[in-house]
Formats: C-alpha cells, sequence, structure tokens
C-alpha cells in the first residue's frame, strides 16, 4: 500500500471496553470490520474517539498489533499519538512501526500548551522517530495548541509529514491552506458537522466519528461529495446532523459509543475518568439517536 | 415591489463620509448606484458597515431618505436598527417607513445583553412599529445576543419576520434552521468569508459586507451557486478570501473603506470613535487589498 | 467643593422609575438622600445601574438635575457617560456642566470596540468638552475595552483626569498601577465582591452598586478598612458577600433594584429592554436576597 | 509530624535538570534544602513547576525518593499526581507512599475535561488508593476542570481530603468556601500574584511558585501577613508583583527556572515539549528579572 495516497474516509474507530472497563478487542474487532465491509480507505485506532490518553501504554500497542491483524493490508492502519512528553511519544511510535502500523495522527503535546516554536520543535521530533508517513491533528478548541497555515508552510519540508487533520472548527483554514500551500498536504477535515461545508471546499479525506456508527450512510456522504451529487449530499447531511453534532460535545466520546451500541455496532462502556452516561442526559441522547434513526433514509 | 420576497444579494454599503466627518450624500450615492449597476437585489444602509451607532439621529434619516431617492423603487432600501433602548428603535423604525424605507434589518439590544426572554420581548415590541418586512439581525460575537435556532420557533408567529440574517460564524446553524423551521424563514448569511460554506447548505441571500468594493465578482460568486457551478465559484471564492476576511475583523469599517478607496468607490474616513487606518496595519492591509486586486481575475 | 479630591464611597445610584417605566423623580430623591444620609462622599447617577444607555436624552439631563439639586452641594454629583459617538458624548457633558453636575464617570465608546489608539483619542477628545473633573471607568469585562496601566502612564497629562474606577475584576491591576503611576490617580474600585481584595491593595475609593441598598452597612465597610480594623472588616465582607455578588451578573440593574425593594430603597421597575425578574430566577434572587437579610448584624 | 495539619508556606519545586534534560538530582537537593532554610512548612515535588507532566514514571518516583531524604523528616514532602487515567495515577500514588511521601496534591484528570460527576469519582477514587492527606488543586484556567465551593461541600466526607489548593484566580472563592465550608478544609492559594488579595480573607497557606527563587522575602510576606503587618507586607508585595507575575504566564516553568538561576538557586534547562527560553523573550524576561533584584529590599 502507498503510503504517500491518503484519501477518503479514515473513520477514527472506538476502543470497545467490557463492562468492567477492561480491553475487549474481539468487539473492537467487529467494530472495525464493519468499516473495512463499506469501504473505508483506513483506520484510525487510539485517537482521542478510541480513547487514548486513558489506556495504559501496553494496552496501545495491544490495540494496534490487533488492528493490523483485522485489516489485513485492506486499508492502511493509523494510530494516534497524544502523549505529554517527547519520549513518551517517541517510543510509542517505534513500538508502533514494528507492530506493522502504516503510520500516525500526531497531535501537540498533551497537556502543555507550546508556543508556536515548541510546537514544531515537537512535531520535528516526532517525525523523525519514525520513517511512516503521518497527519498532524490540529484541534486547537479541544487540545489548546494551534497549527496555523502560516505554521505549515514552514513544516513543508517534513518529507513524511503527508497530510493534516483539520479540527480547527474554522472552515476558513480550508481556503487558507489551499492558498497558502496548495496540494503539498492532503487536507482531511476532523469535524463532521462541518463535513459538508469542508467538502465544497476541496478536501482530499474526512477523519470521521459519529459516522462509525452508521457506516453505510457516512461513506455515501463522501461518495457524493465526490461525485458532485450536492444536493443529494446536502439532502442526506441534514438527516445526519443531530447524530453529527454528538462528535462537537465534551462527552463525544460516551455519545458516540451509545450510539453505536444503538446501532448494533458496539458498547457504551468507557474508561474512567469517563463515565458512561446516566440520567437526564443519557435519555436526552438517547432521544435524539431514535429520532434520527426513525428516518434513517433506505 | 413585494417585500415578502427577499432573496440575492443584499450589499450592506457604506455610508460616504467627508475628511471632516460630515456626510457626504453624493458619494454615497455613487457607491450605492454602483451596487444596483451589477444586479444586487437590496440595499441595505444603516448596518453596522454603514456606521449606524456613530451617526446622529438625524443623519441616519438623511441616509435613508437620500437612499430612497437614489434607488428610486429599482431595488427595496432596508436600514439596519441599532439601538440601545426601545423607544429609540421605535421611533427609528416609524421615521423610516415614513421616508420610503422597504423594511428593517434589526439588531438586538445594543449594549445590554438581553437574556432569551428579553430579547423576544425586544424583537417582538420592534416588529410592531410598522408593518413592514425585517430581517433579524443575529450576530452573537459581535453584539453579544444570540438568537438560537429554537427561538427561531417561537418567533415564528410575528408576520412581518421575513428573514434571518445569520452572523453567528457557526454555519451548522443554517442547517439546524432547515431542520428546524424549514422555509418559514429566508435565511441570508452575513459573513463573507463564510460565503461559500454557507450557499452549500441552501441559502436565500447574501448580506455581503467587503463585496462591496469588487461588485462584479461579488454577484457572480452568487450567481454561480445558485447556478449549481460549484467549481467555478469555489476558484472565485479563493481568489476573493483574503479580501472577505477584511469583513471580519474589528477594524471592518475601516478596511472595507480603504478596499472601496482602492477600487474607486468610495473614500477611508470614518466617523468617530473609529479612526482612519495609519501606520503599519494601514500598510498591511493595503498591502493585502493590492496583492489580491493584482490578481483579480479577468 | 474641591473637585480634585474625590475619595471615599461614591455609590452608582439607580434611577427609580414608575411601573410604567417613566421617571419617578421622587423615588429617586429618597433613593439618593439615604445614601447622603450615611455619609457617603459623592453620588453616581446615570451609570450602568443608573440604566444610561436605555434612558433618552432629555431624561438623563433630567436626572442630573435633580440630583444636583437632590445634593446641594453637600457630595459632588458625577454622572456616567455611555454614548456610541463622540458627538453624543460632548453634547451630553457640555449640558452636564451647566446643569451643575461636578463632573463625570467616562465610559469607552459604547458598541464599538475602540483599538488602543482610538480608546485613547476618545477619552482626550472628550476631556476637552469640559474642564470638571472626571474618571475613567475601565470595565473591559462588560464593554470590551481595555485600558492598560501602560495607557494611564500615556494619558497622566490629561490635567481633569481625576480618577480611575477599576472594573476590570483583575486586582492585580491595582498593584500594577500603583507600581507605575503612584499617587497619579485616585484609584477606585468599582467591583464590589472584590471590595475587600482591593482595599488592602490600598486605594481612595469605591464606585459601590448592591451597598446602595443597605448603605449603612457598605459604609461601615469602607470606615473599617480605612481605619485598618481588618478583621472586623472580613467578618462584615463574608456576611455581604451573597448580596455583593448580584452585582456582577448580566442582570445587576433587576436585582439591585429588587435588592432595594426589599430594603424599602427603592422598587423593581427597570427600563426595556429590560424586564422585571419572572419566575425561578426571581424567587432565587429574593431566597438570596433574604436570607442575607436575616442575618444582617445588628 | 501531624498530616493533618498543613499550614503556611509549601512552595512547589521544581525538578532541577541538566542541560541535556535528564534529572539533576543534587541541584534539585539544593533548591529544596534553599527552601527548608527560610523555614517553609512544606515542600510539594512534581507539581506543574516540577514538569510533572513531562517526567518518565520512575523519574518521577526518583523524585520523590530523594525529596524525602532531603526533607528528612523537618517538613512534609507532597507530590504533584497529574495522570491522565485512573489506574496510572492510582499507582502513582500508591508508590509514593511506599517511598515516604507525606502526602498528594490532586489534579482533576490531564487531558479529559470531565463533568462534575466524574470529577468527583476521580478524586474519590483516588482517595481511596492510600490513606496519606491530601490537597485537591483546583486551577480550572490551567486544566479545564472547576471544582466549585457547591462541589466542596458534597466532597466533605472524605476524610484524608485535607486541604484545598484554590488557583482558579477568581479570590470570591476563598470567602465562597469560608461560609460555606468553614473551617472543614485548609485553605491554601496557589496563585502567587494574587495572594495579598487572598491573605486578607483568612488563608491557612500558600503553595507558592516565583517566590521559590527568593524564599526569604517570600516567607516574609506570609510571616507579616500573618502578624497582621499588612502595611509591611503591601510594601513587599508591590516589590514582588513583577516577579510574581512570572508564575501566571503559559511559559511559567521556564520563567522560573530562569529566575532561580539568576539568583543562584537553579538552572533554566526544562524538559522537552518546553524548550529553554530564546531572543527577545529571554531578553525581556531577564529585564524584567534585573530590575525586580536591583531593588531588592535589604
Amino acid at each position: 500500500m502507498n503510503q504517500t495516497s491518503w484519501t477518503g474516509v479514515f473513520p477514527a474507530v472506538t476502543t470497545q471496553l467490557h463492562q468492567d472497563q477492561t480491553l475487549d478487542l474481539a468487539a473492537s474487532a467487529q467494530h472495525w470490520q464493519a468499516q473495512i465491509d463499506v469501504g473505508v480507505s483506513g483506520l484510525i485506532v487510539c485517537g482521542s474517539l478510541g480513547e487514548n490518553q486513558c489506556l495504559q501504554p501496553d494496552e496501545k500497542r495491544a490495540v494496534v498489533k490487533h488492528a493490523v491483524e483485522v485489516a489485513a493490508g485492506r486499508v492502511p492502519v493509523v494510530t494516534g499519538v497524544a502523549e505529554m512528553s517527547t519520549q513518551a511519544a517517541t517510543s510509542y511510535m517505534q513500538d508502533c512501526e514494528k507492530l506493522g502500523a502504516s503510520g500516525f495522527m500526531i497531535m501537540p503535546p498533551m497537556v502543555y500548551k507550546s508556543d508556536p516554536r515548541e510546537t514544531q520543535h515537537w512535531f520535528r521530533s516526532l517525525a523523525n522517530a519514525t520513517p511512516l508517513s503521518w497527519m498532524l491533528y490540529n484541534n486547537p478548541v479541544g487540545y489548546h495548541t494551534d497549527v496555523t497555515p502560516e505554521m505549515f508552510i514552514e513544516l513543508a519540508d517534513i518529507s513524511n509529514l503527508h497530510a493534516i487533520k483539520e479540527s480547527s472548527s474554522n472552515t476558513r483554514r480550508i481556503t487558507e491552506l489551499r492558498n497558502l500551500t496548495g496540494d503539498r498536504y492532503r487536507i482531511f477535515t476532523g469535524v463532521d458537522d462541518l463535513f459538508l461545508e469542508s467538502a465544497i471546499l476541496g478536501i482530499d479525506g474526512w477523519v470521521c466519528g459519529s459516522g462509525i456508527a452508521f457506516p453505510k450512510e457516512n461513506q455515501q456522504l463522501w461518495d457524493l461529495a465526490k461525485a458532485g451529487r450536492w444536493e443529494e449530499c446536502r439532502t442526506l447531511y441534514r438527516w445526519s446532523q443531530p447524530l453529527m453534532k454528538l462528535d462537537t460535545h465534551i462527552h463525544f466520546v460516551q455519545y458516540i459509543k451509545l450510539l453505536c451500541q444503538e446501532t448494533g455496532l458496539g458498547h457504551e462502556w468507557v474508561r474512567e475518568p469517563r463515565l458512561p452516561l446516566a440520567g437526564t442526559e443519557r435519555e436526552q441522547v438517547l432521544q435524539i439517536i431514535r429520532e434520527a434513526l426513525a428516518k434513517r433514509p433506505a
């Protein structure tokens, strides 16, 4: 597989757990397989949605190993890198290379809000850890560090920096990146409920969240946009919006795991410090989910 | 003219001033005429860009009177309503009705950050001031009061509330409004540099800012989107972006007036407390403008 | 009275209204008199708490005229200046000078978020409107324009700029101002529920809000702090805190007018776009008020 | 030593590093000893200032072990707990208990912004990990999770939850906590440049940052406040403010380490992703430091 041609839908998949919070690799495999079945172009494990930060070091590696086996070369397996220190990140990346991962989705340092100089140093240091391709995950809303379009000009000489996951929630960034960096980077959107807005601007891929629970429609959204069938795409997008919005809440992991449970693709169990939803909140989210699923297009 | 069918481009035009800050109605007329020449569908005077808040009560009325004369029935003349008290707003609206205005673009109370109950009361009170059609200008970023999609459901019984100027900078709102209120409202975007993102979602109109300085291309953007010629629209949109961004800065009035000066459609003079740009900032904005104009499509 | 020696408690008093929203000058006078009775050092009418922005131009002037008569030279009458344009502000100030006001509490331009150059120009322009003393009201939280300690160094040559009302809610500013400008300015705090924190840092005065409803205790807080009786001051401050907090909510006008009603010093009627409190919110605020009053020190 | 009586100054000390980023335990010991020499009441290692999040698991344990040896029972050694998962936190705490730590300063989960239910669950789970006393470090500005005074009422039954490090930068919280929870908790302030404001409100301790570089004056500030010598305290506080402010910047670790270097109590080396200061920023911080030190009281 040619690692320098990431494009299409790359779902950020969950790490399925048993109710006692231990890894459920079998259920995870089933969940991942459902994505591959509808034709996604890659799998991203151990992203935010994969609860990366709450897994133990050996668990993350077990997830990657298992995903490589399940994918079996059909799609690239990309893993999130979400560490607080350069050392922890580098060591994780090198282990994943040995386990057969195809590449990385690298986040800025966790917790520390690095300044632009430090941010660039961080990404350069990690880029050197392995020769594998990686996408830079820019999410200043969630992770408090921003990689601006101007900074992407400066980073352009990093040869294995292949793609950008643009999750700033500011779609202007896509046009700015195109105007400033042309086709240097594969641009993925990472914000489900801005998918159509992003697609019309010209993107290469989509790291989807909510759609892992309704992979067929999600893939359809992508295919319609790629085919320029914008009216149909808009209709489907309007249907999906209440579900897509589940991805942009602090509790997005709990919400999307519950959504997966409702569509038969997983369980709602999460790892602490997250707790499964309870009370009114769980009821309200279930109502949103069930209302949307009741109107699911044939 | 049928006031219940606002659609298309409604430029929010400037109030041209002499260097001594007095009204320059002749230059204003020339600026407004340039918009009508390219086929805009309405004129909005005394909006934020028209420096409403810094004009004296009699000056605002003079501007409306003059615009009605210039438009001469060719396009509706809509005036912004930006007052701090219910009394001032009501009295202004009634005067404008007598002056021949076609309708209003009503902002929430200035300064006071009304709660949802008060916000609804405000808009209902003002709706009763005249029978003219109006659009509700929602701009929580600029004016600190938010009218949510849920609130628009509640406001739906106001018969002369015809349109929404959605300027939250959150394009999700457009899909939410469509899902919740269908075609009840004419939805206008008010954010230039989110125009394409908004257009693909299905909108009825555009209250444009920057484009008043390059009205031909601005009208083209709208026409291409309406015709479903999205690729061409995107190309033109990418060109326009550095200019469109001038509309989403605190100094947007100064920036766009300077842009108008560069394209021969006005002067940079503004009313205090605004000051004309100076020093490095003026140089930088001029550079952005001149670089963009140098690449202006034939 | 020597205008260059403002110090002590300057209550920002309410403008009392009838239930039909018209001015109630008699009730206002009673409310103002109650402040003078306990020994305050000045009266501030037409501040934010005086609903300046929602009064008509002639009403504001009527309030000032009446306050000058009520004060009868016993304390200086200072009026807020809260206008959207330089012209409106200047004209208001000149009228108030003729009406016998002692000075002004000037806010930055309303609505427009001026940059530092424009902010300084605004204050210099208004300073020239009359020879009367004035205090600069700095409240970036409420009015979105910030006058930093560095800017106060630059403004120091304005001879009638006598005092600062520091309402940034950042008490560090007081120490910074002292370190940078020494005793050039009379420093007033304008944040009730940071009074003790501000007093220990060394201030000259207090523009109080909530305390206009319990003027005796409020004056006591000031007197205890001035006397260095910090332990007693802290005890009284802890008692007052639930009431002081009413001053730092968006609905502070409604809350404090309701509080005044409960202590017999006014009515809860407010001018639109504000509405009197209703429902649960009114009940909750009443409960806070009544619980605090039940524990009122003898 | 009685663990249930933490009071006084507890400096949050640095972890000294060699230029190659490896631990410098000897320099750390010297730095810690300087604190003990001036009479501090406790030592907090592996806090934010101790670069907890960027140390490897075994390094943190080495720091704690060494600090216990250096303290040698003279003052309690408290360690920060800053982990992304319950498992990592629990395991760290149990190891530290074995190493002889006296207690903990526990932060909310890193990265994940837990809701109030999850936040309480997190703190309860960690409280059960060992019988040692701990303080809850509340810093919503830095760590995005807030423990409100109301939540502290609910947490009051946790027997080894001994103290609160209040770092919300909102001093009102101290009065609210006193009004709502009386003397249930030892209240420490964690915000250097709000020390005097906090002290006047009645606090039990101070987790200081900047002051680790000038421990004598820092201890004096505390002693003067405790003695009610407020005027002298204010004078010293004004002197210290430019240095205290170094603690409330994103680069506070770099700034304070540089400050320590200037006063002979450490080195400026930091662990990646942090980088040592460079260029203009380093010059400006050095200038602030040197100007303040030049005026150091005799």
